[in-house]
């Protein structure tokens, strides 16, 4: 049975507080996903970092790992750092197809919802 | 007349392709605030800072301005640095009052849209 992981990466931060909107996202993903497995990954200050869920991920059984960054721009983080560790991941799980979306910030729909946000705030 | 301005207030980043999302995201609110000015304000890295932004909204005519940071979490940016910003913008600027939203990525809606993307990312 094909196995397809979500992991959706996010910067991290030094308070722990900071991560409660990805763990909701991954709770609504995991709603819609069944038994299909969503974790979180951080590129720094929060654990696990990309390469810890990936191979958990693996360990799960997944053949194909999707990761998206959730992120607003694409900066720095998501045009390089991120492309050079899902390469060593690839390196280390030759057999699981890692794809790698844009950052979630570049959805039109995304900022559709962002701007009906802010919308809402001025009444 | 009454002027009520929107700041968008985000990280800011070295490469400038970053705050792409954030200018297409101030489009759209300029389309449906009519005259009102909307513009975007950055902790670091780019420019203007908060400040800045809050100034010119001065000069503008604005009365009322509501800040709403562009981050998913709520960490230390959004909790402390953001706060005393707009602290000190409130003493240079006692005429306006100046609003600041919850972080967008706290908002049920704008998560129900990034969920949708990550799913449309896995087919």
């Amino acid at each position: 049975m094909k196995r397809h992981g979500i992991i959706l990466f996010g910067h991290g931060a030094r308070d722990p507080r900071w991560a409660e909107p990805f763990e909701r996202l991954a709770a609504k993903l995991r709603d819609s996903r069944g038994d299909q497995p969503v974790s979180l990954a951080f590129l720094e200050l929060m654990s696990p970092d990309l390469p810890a869920a990936v191979a958990q991920h693996a360990a799960d059984g997944c053949d194909a790992i999707t990761v998206v960054p959730v992120f607003f721009g694409q900066g720095g983080h998501v045009r390089k750092d991120l492309p050079e560790i899902v390469e060593r991941c690839r390196e280390g799980h030759p057999d699981i197809a890692i794809h790698c979306a844009t950052a979630v910030g570049e959805d039109d729909a995304v900022l559709e919802a962002v701007a009906g946000y802010c919308l809402r705030q001025v009444g």
